[in-house]
């Protein structure tokens, strides 16, 4: 059994407790919080406090590290990796590369095995758009987000005077996406309709407030956005959960009349259930490169299909080919 | 830059070369034919006979096999990766894992890397479907076959007596894939529709030739089919090219209330140049593994993505993740 260590038990560390109860070869050691240990209520692990990490060392295989990217990742990925193989799912897309290579040299130092920005968006999408672009080399790649929660976007409506509760969804638009696939030229600014579900302190208030979250600068002015009024009691019925869907498609050329389009969508009910899911599949390929003592730090890119998986060559032979 | 030897110029050659004019960092060094070398036209590449292969090894780094499965890669594929590193598109699904343990052998033997069944199924559907079932291991995958051509069912119903040209489209059903998205229990033998095209000879004959297409066994015989029939100009303005497409379906749960689809849709106008662009993009990976030393059979689960591409790590992780 591989033997886990979930750093962070917020929505990320419960979704990867979820995903290795689903599978058959590996096992939570223990969730590590910075929090007051007996205020952290588990599906059923052991609850360390961070600061333990270090005295179950040779008890772990791999950290699942599930904090915030900017608060968390950017310093605990390298300091982890001196004594851990791990897996983070670090999304600040314009340093990754940076995050690489910091965690890559203390890895290579330490003999240790990272997987880094192993969630979706980077991750399988980034993976999914290499091996498009990689194929089809004369054509384009477009990324369609929603249907979905955008969390920041709910965050600003959510500020607004008067405003209790707000959640805001992105939705890609079907007419863009279905005139980039014929070849069409596109505004892409027209990609996305927004609509932002709002529970309101007073019912009178509702057009100064459905203006007031149309012009928020830089997340909702100049958008597409519909606002919808709705009850405490609908809210917590219906938008409780953080779904999200996304679509990367290539369209592209191998001859003067042949066109080829290339579609990989995701439709998911809990995005952090699904990010988890997918950082513990690479959790698995850490194990296994470190086993072949392959060390430092990866991407998505660098890790072969059948790491992944927990069935042997010959089986995902039989089955997948 | 990589020098490709194309064993063979059918579709599948053809669309190789096609293919390696689109790539910055390829080129091809011969096409080998077993015909005739005057009557191999090609669109701009050198002609040997295939016999003359060995004369070329040194000069070759990777060769694209573009034969048929049955007929030539059986063999051909264990007895070039003596001497050669190769790709191959090896489609019988049944006998896949002992052609990859042949060619395993010899090419541990002589230092040679090969990748096969390296197309599109088997090959980048076979990564897809590894990748969803490692990640979401509880749920299920279906896939669905067309809009396209079937090849084995149009040269049946062309034997038909009275019957000058056919061609059979598989579509699948629309409405059983949107049933298996919402989870619902479906009859997978309705998945797919055919419609038969048909040029006859003489318009008197429709019904007979109808029933006797739509009672083929094997092919026709209690599947759900629609029999059109359109004039000999019709059927080569339209139906001269070989679409073909397909799609990868899993649904899953990660938990009670939480389920997820991860969808991999292919769209293509021509079957063989986009197998035959998989293909190369496969022949890069098979140079990059051997310039490692990697030797041995490979599979599509056994390369790393950014093998598949040309730009360099940095840039992949710039532009992708």
């Amino acid at each position: 059994m591989i033997k886990i260590g979930i750093v962070g038990y917020g929505n990320l560390g419960k979704g990867v407790e979820l995903a290795i109860a689903k599978q058959p070869d590996m096992e939570v050691f223990g969730v590590f919080t910075k929090r007051n240990k007996e205020n952290v209520q588990t599906q059923g692990s052991i609850v360390y406090h961070y600061d333990e990490l270090l005295d179950y060392k040779e008890q772990i295989d791999v950290l699942v590290l599930c904090g915030s990217s900017e608060r968390d990742l950017r310093l605990q990925s390298p300091e982890l990796a001196k004594n851990f193989n791990l897996v983070d799912s670090f999304d600040m897309h314009a340093i990754i590369l940076d995050h690489v290579n910091t965690v890559d040299k203390v890895a290579l130092t330490n003999n240790t095995t990272a997987i880094v920005s192993a969630g979706w968006d980077p991750g399988i999408f980034s993976l999914q758009k290499t091996i498009m672009d990689a194929i089809l080399t004369d054509g384009e790649t477009l990324s369609f987000w929603g249907p979905g929660i955008s969390q920041g976007h709910s965050d600003v409506a959510g500020r607004v005077e008067g405003v209790k509760m707000a959640r805001n969804y992105s939705i890609p638009n079907e007419d863009n996406l279905k005139k980039f696939k014929k070849g069409k030229s596109i505004d892409a600014k027209n990609n996305h309709h927004k609509i932002c579900y709002v529970v309101v302190e007073d019912d009178n208030e509702r057009n100064r407030i459905e203006k007031e979250i149309k012009n928020i600068p830089h997340y909702f002015k100049g958008s597409s956005t519909t606002v919808k009024f709705i009850s405490k009691e609908e809210m917590e019925k219906d938008h409780s959960n953080w779904p999200q869907g996304g679509r990367i498609i290539r369209t592209a050329k191998t001859s003067d009349d042949n066109n080829h389009i290339i579609e990989f969508t995701v439709n998911l009910d809990s995005n952090p259930e699904f990010t988890s899911s997918v950082m513990v599949a690479y959790a698995r390929a850490t194990y296994k490169m470190h086993q072949r003592k392959e060390y430092g730090a990866f991407t998505a890119l660098d890790v072969r299909g059948q790491d992944l998986s927990n069935k042997s060559r010959e089986q995902l032979i039989k089955e997948m080919l």
